[in-house]
């Protein structure tokens, strides 16, 4: 079973991925927990490049690094993982792209679907979960963020308020529009009853 | 004016887009001539994984980080060259991919063809010099290149002669197929001789 989450930084995710992650193993599955874009050494190269380069990225160059970054580990490590029967959660995937670079920035959605699947090579989420929060406690909650110790915005984060007003507003289209099972959880909520929510429809697939 | 120049390496490219660039300059055109992957810092930075890494980078891994660093620099550096009038040509453009991801490491030539359309908004050459020679010839001749001062082969130079036959070969069907200015040159002709078939096709352009 393979699991994404997704929403614009601050919304909660991380948490809910390590709750879910110790409920799925109290059950005795072996979970896998990977974030994007990373998961192994090259596409953490790429990672780099991507979020702290000082130079100007042109959208178009953005979204296939991005994309270059999954190839890599949906190939060396989401596939294998699941060969070998792990429950494999990804901290950000696909609908990243066509909320990031399509909502975000301009970019066709089309181009970045297609793009996407070759990436990819057709590899579909079982489950997403698509956390919701307004831009602006999603800030507030970014600012007191201290599991990765940053100490500045990188360069995605430094992309203003109305692209992630956009890329927030993408997510709930795209989760509307889409004929997986893409979950919206509302998180504003309390961490106690995310955490409900989440196993309850993960439980459904089990 | 947008000329790109293709071929395996050791084919004698470099020495051709030289005489061609002091050609047109004795014509009075302002000419501005690009490598790829590179060109700009971003597009280095991604050549330096591409061609650098001791890791095993997956085809399309490498496909996406090839046509990242495309887009940047038609973005950024081809596009604004042509806009200023200048004779743009290139070492390595869209074909590469389709020879080398395509016919060398196996993907689908659709695929790369809409990727590399996507990556550079549909900026297509006005003409493209194609440089055909045995597999055997060229490595003869890049054994002895000394313009890059480079001790031992990159990443992509490691890929086997099968590889590279595939590439050739590829190279030849695509120009077959294109309803684009591709010609191909007989990299075993005299440096002299070719020259005067380069400056020839140019001349009919200007």
């Amino acid at each position: 079973m393979f699991i994404t989450f997704e929403g614009i930084d601050g919304s909660g995710k991380s948490t809910q991925i390590q709750l879910l992650k110790e409920w799925l193993e109290r059950l005795d599955h072996t979970v896998t927990v990977l974030r994007e874009p990373g998961g192994n050494v090259v596409s953490e190269q790429i990672r780099q490049l991507l979020l702290d380069s000082t130079e100007h990225i042109e959208p178009r160059c953005e979204l296939l690094l991005f994309t270059a970054a999954r190839a890599q580990l949906v190939s060396k490590v989401i596939r294998p993982a699941l060969k070998a029967g792990h429950i494999v959660i990804c901290d950000r995937y696909i609908d990243s792209s066509v909320a990031y670079q399509g909502y975000g920035r301009g970019l066709p959605i089309d181009d970045i679907v297609r793009i996407n699947d070759f990436a990819t090579a057709g590899l579909i989420p079982d489950i997403t979960f698509i956390f919701d929060l307004t831009v602006d406690d999603a800030a507030k909650r970014a600012g007191f963020r201290s599991n990765d110790n940053k100490t500045k915005p990188d360069r995605m984060e430094q992309s203003g308020d109305a692209f992630f007003e956009r890329t927030k507003q993408g997510y709930i289209e795209l989760a509307q529009n889409a004929n997986r099972n893409i979950f919206i959880i509302h998180a504003g909520d309390s961490m106690h009853d995310i955490r409900d929510q989440v196993e309850t429809i993960v439980g459904r697939f089990l």
